[in-house]
């Protein structure tokens, strides 16, 4: 079989291979939800297995070979399989520059520092962070270093290729320059604008964790999500995962404040229909999982931003809260509730952050982990340099690390080259979601009726079937006309918070 | 290494091994407790990948010089790892005797046996189930064959012995022809002593199902199941899955009787405990496993019969149930519930029956595959051969074959040889549960007040904690002074059901 059609026992082992990343992925979203404690060496363990086991898959000695002879008869192949055997000689170039030892110190080093920012983060201590995450810096260093020179790339471009395949940091500096032109600016007006209008009510609970568990569902079923093909859970942290047949989201519910868990679900619901639309044929070969994390997050961002905080659905779906929660009241008005979701205020925190200072937070974490990936910035200056960073972008210092460097996971769990992909996620949601607005007649008004078929036939048409068949620009180009380009956000920002 | 110390080479291959199972055991819990039903093609892909991996690393070409290099050299190793050595030349002689071919065919017919079997139930429609059970059982003769050619037993024995190691039918045959001279005669009189006790008081509901899960959970806390290494759920047929670290009990409620519900959690807690308490250092390899079914059952049948349907524990679980549920009056009386959970009575359902009966359905099946295997009694015969038994062995004939040959899960699933396990393991767990009141001064008082550490701490010391190191002839011995007999079986039904 080897010897006759390399292409299609390529296709035998990396379907092999996705059975195992998918057995991997229902086992980690078991890990955040529904796992005992004392179980986690266990599962670290079966992790850990499986992750050779898929590691081995692919670096097997037999795949150079395979992998170049079925290259060599690539003209016999249909456009699919030609992309599917691209994608797969690329799952081989990132897993094959690693050096066994290096893989296994990643993961060793991670694992511990992630342990250690646990306690740092709740102590506001960096000082104790400080040598574990200079050893996964250390290690960040050499994956890049060996990554770079296996992809031809410099090396925050190849660990940033882990997570956008052929992204690029020159393209990233002209898009974040573009927004960091922009946004002070608006955001000013937008600061000074928000003085003017009437102040928020706010929503007063308890808002019992079953009716908001009602609720959410009830949405999430009227945009799409399929609960014969998924799950809605409870994790310390929202996540989407699963499989493309079996997608499983998880929300975090607040009693005193249902509003952001709903739209976290809402934001994950995004995620979870683009693995759910992924071509029904290929989603078991790489040129059928998703693109990359700036097309992930575009889905999620499309739908919890674009269309979820539009005036239309916030009318569809303001009289259901008040239903869910027994409400009434000013406080509760269409007007009152959207004003609570399309709020703008700088503020420490990331992950809290509205879409107009979102940005800049993701601005200040991408020039300080090329800086400390390159060696400009060390490791201990890094506290200093994130006020800095945080004065000069959204004008507030936080008052201690764990309101700032501290706050997020993404340095110490080895994330290094994911930060920009969220901001890339938010441009490109909004390219695709005008989009979607002129190519589909009336899709506004279906949402505003809680209908979201026409956007929904829409993306999986021209983003989720389109799998990994070709990059990201050229998906967006298919479906928007161009390439990545900032010009559609800055339009929705100033749209819908610079009303007049 | 592979060179130099075989052993080890093979501890490492056999942790990987374990690795996978463990990984297994958790995504067939899921499978059944939380995945959503438009992903059981997903999840049947990622089990049959897990599965040929997990063959591969056992039947790779290098084993057998491994095994005997290692065997050779045996002398040095100490007594579990010898123990453990013999384990692995245990699972390699059974993974090797069959041919890839025949594996696959026996996962395809079972699976597709067993939805046939599933209709055929509800319809009480044997003939629908002739060609596929047909199928099955050509299939099952052929693994008979092979093991049997592989393991130098008979064909029966050969599947037997993946249930019960070492297991052998004339060893079962003596002991089920002691119990067969014994129970109609026990079973008469029991009914007819019963005749003269009070009648018995139904429980009325209904039961919330959360106050069910309340009660369950605390009577299980109690008995020993540490929920830092463990979950509860719901599933259609309870069961114990996960891991020792990880135990994953089930059940299934019904609102309008919580009694039988709740001993099944407290059955499937022997199970879980029989896990958790497997050696800590050696879980990961074969010999840290579970020694087989006759044990694996002794020990939830021990919880349920021996202990927990006790007077002693009726006394204490009593005012537990009636705080539960906020009951009181005649029906709740420790006496009447106690009647309750010992009621005997000759029903056609082998899953209900009581344990003076369950051994009659258990020799009636056992008689019935030996059979069918050998060819001596012919597959569209077995409906009569059924009704036959029922009669001669329980004086009842059922219906039709929903309440008779079509109720067991086994045949079709493929687990021929299984079920002689269920009443090795009943005649095992009198006998253990008699050792340890003989050996533990006041086992019974403490569990009137609830406290099972002193019986806990005795089958992790004579039980649990043994692991695969010797035969459960061997670990029964060692516990009690003898192999398995049925003299403390037959004195414990005496004793229980005919009282003075």
């Amino acid at each position: 079989m080897i010897a006759n059609d390399p292409y299609s026992e390529l296709e035998r082992r990396f379907g092999r291979l996705s059975a195992v990343h998918r057995a991997q992925a229902i086992l980690n979203w078991d890990r955040s939800t529904m796992m005992p404690d004392g179980a986690s060496d266990d599962r670290a363990d079966q992790l850990a297995t499986l992750g050779v086991i898929a590691h081995e898959i692919i670096v097997a000695p037999e795949m150079p070979d395979l992998l170049a002879r079925a290259e060599e008869g690539a003209s016999a192949l249909d456009p699919w399989q030609a992309a599917n055997l691209r994608e797969m000689r690329r799952s081989w170039v990132h897993e094959s520059a690693l050096p066994a030892d290096l893989v296994e110190a990643r993961t060793r080093a991670c694992s511990a520092c992630e342990m250690v920012w646990r306690e740092a983060k709740k102590n506001a201590d960096f000082k104790s962070l400080l040598p574990t995450l200079s050893e996964v810096l250390t290690i960040m260093r050499r994956v890049g270093e060996a990554k770079a020179a296996a992809l031809g790339t410099s090396l925050y471009d190849a660990l940033l290729d882990e997570f956008e395949p052929g992204g690029r940091s020159a393209r990233i500096d002209v898009l974040f320059a573009e927004l960091r032109a922009f946004l002070p600016d608006l955001l000013g007006r937008v600061l000074e604008q928000q003085k003017h209008q009437p102040p928020i009510l706010p929503l007063e609970g308890p808002f019992p964790v079953e009716a908001q568990r009602r609720l959410g569902e009830e949405l999430i079923r009227r945009i799409g999500f399929d609960f014969h093909h998924g799950r809605l859970d409870v994790s310390a942290h929202p996540f989407t995962g699963g499989t493309a047949d079996d997608v499983r989201i998880t929300t975090r519910y607040d009693e005193q404040d249902f509003a952001r868990a709903l739209m976290g679900v809402l934001h994950e619901t995004g995620h979870g229909l683009y693995e759910a639309g992924l071509p029904r044929q290929w989603r078991r070969q790489p040129v059928g999982s998703a693109r990359g994390m700036t097309l992930h997050e575009s889905q999620s961002l499309l739908m919890e931003m674009q269309a979820c905080r539009s005036d239309a659905f916030i009318r569809f779906a303001a009289p259901r809260m008040r239903a869910a929660f027994g409400k009434d009241g000013p406080a509760w008005t269409e007007a009152n509730i959207h004003r609570i979701y399309t709020r703008v205020a700088p503020g420490f925190i990331r992950v809290d952050a509205d879409e107009v200072t979102y940005p800049l937070h993701i601005m200040l974490r991408y020039r300080l982990e090329r800086a400390m990936l390159a060696g400009d910035l060390a490791l201990a200056d890094l506290p200093g340099a994130w006020n800095d960073g945080m004065r000069e972008l959204l004008g507030i210092v936080p008052p201690d690390d764990t309101l700032g460097c501290l706050q997020d996971i993404h340095w110490p769990d080895g994330g290094w080259g994911y930060f920009p992909t969220y901001t890339l996620g938010a441009i490109a949601a909004a390219q695709l979601f005008a989009a979607a607005q002129r190519a589909v007649p009336g899709l506004m008004e279906a949402i505003g009726q809680g209908d979201f078929a026409p956007l929904l036939a829409w993306l999986r048409a021209n983003v989720h079937g389109k799998g990994s068949i070709a990059t990201t620009d050229e998906i967006l180009a298919g479906a928007t006309g161009a390439g990545l380009g900032t010009a559609a956000f800055k339009a929705h920002l100033e749209s819908r918070y610079l009303k007049a």
